[in-house]
């Protein structure tokens, strides 16, 4: 039976229990969050002693609080958090997010068994412990303890990511936001003493705002609910994976940070292939991936065609293609060759890669790339621009992007440089064309996404 | 015996055949960048029509300049190349540096061929045919046909780079002087008419500026002398490659964009290997590995610490660390791991990763490190910040800097995250710490650096 998260991400009333002044301490920052994130309903702080906080009337315990309140984030040192859960539990609020560490990842395991047995008897729901808290670009719902000016929040869109980590969490959330990648929700769950990564993975297939999931996960908690739910799930969605702990040594770093057991590397690798769950190795992989998805690349074919004005990016990217799994050069039809032959120089070579040489400029990419589009045998249009060359303009990016707004046929681009290049890729990358800075990244990331395509149709 | 490349990096009168008006074109850029570079020598067009360009005077032909000039730059079209060279050996020009394309790379071979019997039998030295020319950060000498604004241009230090394709190299160059990497010398060789690879690698190992020496390459012109030149710089000093046009497709490209033989990956990976070059398989590789070696880092043994106020991270890294050929985990000594536990709180778990978790602040930081210094168990310290969280401060840059200038212990850092973070570190990358943004790429490159200690040894 799936569980609830309404009041995770739509509650109308939240208490901060632990709530302080200080505005280096967790529950400061917290409740700061929900205020900066532009939170619609109303946020009450719990503490023991303040009277106010940040402008907001704060009150000695949940009991005290007039009417309804649906979530309950606690933030209370580990020893006082089950005595907080029941007077939560007894002014009715079934739905509570713990942050506070220093349970089973420290080796008090019985502190987080009774707290996990509390919470079932009672039929609440909880997120944590020893976890970040959410977030909610689509309605305005920040819970997390780590300040803005330190921490960019993405904007509204397509990715949502579920962190067993709350540093792994924080820190891709911070680095994609300032890439202009743009979220769904984000859910840092912790030691999942009770809601686990597959309860939300379940709950974020269904969610209309998730386009692609990412997952990094440490150990799984049960291996066949794991199992079922992703299945169902990678059927809808994608749903891109990194697990951490691999090794032995990993496996045992793991135990001391959420208290989750890893297991073997080989078994884990075998249940995500089988589910049809996109692996990645490293967390810039991942986000690769995923910021493609979330622009809504559809692949229908593997046949890919490289436009450069580099000779060596071209090369580069054609090594790619051949040493992937799933892709394959494409060759233009006789009509394309004959009718591109005309159009350019003799020192343009009609083929895969086409280089345009170093003397391309906008106009020759929008031949290309118009040639691409219409011609059956190509699936795939990778288009490299380096835009330190004299004749390319920055009209190219419109000229890309006019071609993705006419087509179907993905397109990704490829740009490496420094602020000039940045500049033009993330204007590119806004209208909807995913931008990678590297050849073997932007092969690499469309070759996992087209091995998901396959896999789906099979599960 | 090697060739003098006195006068392509330290010329005192420079000549520019094909210099042009337009801002556009090639001929004008070259001038414009050759000034601005801050050369300290002179410059000179030369153009069929104009009297003066860029504000210098003009000449019809080099033959019409008064007294002896260093360098010839050439950007005429293909066909008056050789009659310019000719006219360039009459008055005593022995160095040129040929940027014209459209030689054997689009099967025009007769034309390359004429040209290399002229400057053989003359004893020319010539670097292109279809390249783009050198830039040297310590001498101030900047020929590249690429606009500063579009092409940022990286300050002096000791990173030199040999790269056939003037896009890879122009693109690359670009992206890491904007992330503040330091070069020594930039050559595009292209073509490799007649100075080829090997000359130019030979040249860099003896070069004082340059600390490592980046090379792509697509084809090498004679194996014998790359294999016995590479293993003789390697011993001196590192040298990281990438190849291109590893696919049977590949080398199809590369035949239409430099007229070079790429050859069957195996033997060119055998070929790195014996000669103790660093493979890499991207062109992040590349300069992650490169700037870390330009930083001075040095090490001498392989047993790995890693500190982190991210638990993730730590699992993560360790997994890379077990992963790596040439690393391990190392051990506290009884001695350490004593103290230590008398100065964290229980939440530390005194081991290796160092987790300070979430709330460690920059005192932790600085007795992590400081520890990690005296245990004579370590080698390598991994230090992973990340700054979202709300105990670290910013000096925490201040004390992984001190701890650098302190010891001779390689300490690498690692942080992830936007805009408050990369300005962090880059002040941390200013003073000599290498900061890497994801677990994976650090570890992946001090294993290769490791390797390289390793293999030096036997060459």
């Amino acid at each position: 039976m799936s569980v609830n998260f309404n009041n995770f991400f739509k509650p109308k009333r939240i208490v901060v229990i632990g709530a302080s002044r200080n505005p280096r301490k967790v529950g400061h920052v917290i409740v700061k969050s929900i205020v900066d994130g532009g939170f619609e309903g109303e946020v009450i702080p719990v503490n023991k002693k303040a009277d106010r906080i940040l402008g907001k009337v704060s009150y000695r315990t949940v009991l005290d609080i007039p009417g309804d309140v649906d979530l309950g984030i606690i933030s209370v040192p580990a020893p006082y958090v089950l005595n907080v859960v029941k007077e939560c539990n007894k002014k009715g609020i079934k739905d509570i997010l713990i942050v506070t560490a220093g349970f089973s990842e420290i080796g008090e395991k019985e502190l987080e068994d009774a707290l996990r047995n509390y919470v079932n008897k009672y039929k609440m729901r909880c997120i944590g412990v020893n976890c970040l808290g959410v977030y909610d670009a689509h309605n305005n719902l920040d819970t997390l303890f780590l300040p803005r000016y330190k921490l960019e929040r993405p904007r509204a869109g397509g990715i949502s990511f579920i962190c067993q980590s709350g540093a792994v969490g924080s820190a891709t959330l911070d680095l994609v936001a300032s890439q202009g990648h743009k979220f769904a929700k984000f859910i840092s769950y912790g030691n999942a003493t009770q809601i686990d990564e597959s309860d939300i993975l379940e709950y974020l297939g269904q969610d209309e705002d998730t386009k692609v999931i990412c997952m990094y996960i440490e150990g799984i908690k049960d291996g066949d609910k794991f199992f079922e739910i992703a299945k169902r799930v990678a059927k809808r969605k994608p749903v891109v994976v990194l697990k951490g702990g691999l090794s032995e040594r990993g496996e045992k770093a793991t135990m001391s940070h959420t208290g989750s057991l890893a297991g073997a590397k080989e078994v884990y690798f075998g249940v995500f292939k089988q589910a049809g769950l996109i692996r990645v190795d490293s967390l810039d992989e991942m986000f690769n991936i995923a910021s493609m998805i979330g622009k809504g690349i559809n692949l229908k074919g593997n046949r890919t065609h490289i436009i450069t004005n580099g000779g060596g990016y071209g090369i580069l990217t054609t090594d790619a293609v051949v040493d992937s799994k799933n892709l394959e050069m494409s060759e233009f039809s006789e009509k394309t060759a004959g009718d591109l032959r005309k159009k350019f120089s003799k020192n343009v070579n009609i083929a895969n890669p086409l280089d345009l040489v170093a003397d391309a400029n906008t106009e020759n990419y929008k031949t290309a790339i118009e040639a691409c589009i219409s011609d059956n045998n190509i699936d795939i249009i990778v288009v490299i621009v380096l835009y330190q060359t004299p004749m390319v303009g920055a009209d190219v990016v419109e000229v890309i992007s006019e071609a993705r707004r006419k087509t179907d046929k993905p397109i990704v681009a490829v740009s490496t440089g420094g602020d000039f290049t940045k500049n033009l890729s993330m204007s590119l990358s806004e209208t909807g064309v995913p931008v990678f800075g590297f050849p073997k990244d932007s092969i690499e990331a469309v070759d996992k996404l087209m091995w998901y395509e396959l896999k789906k149709k099979k599960l």
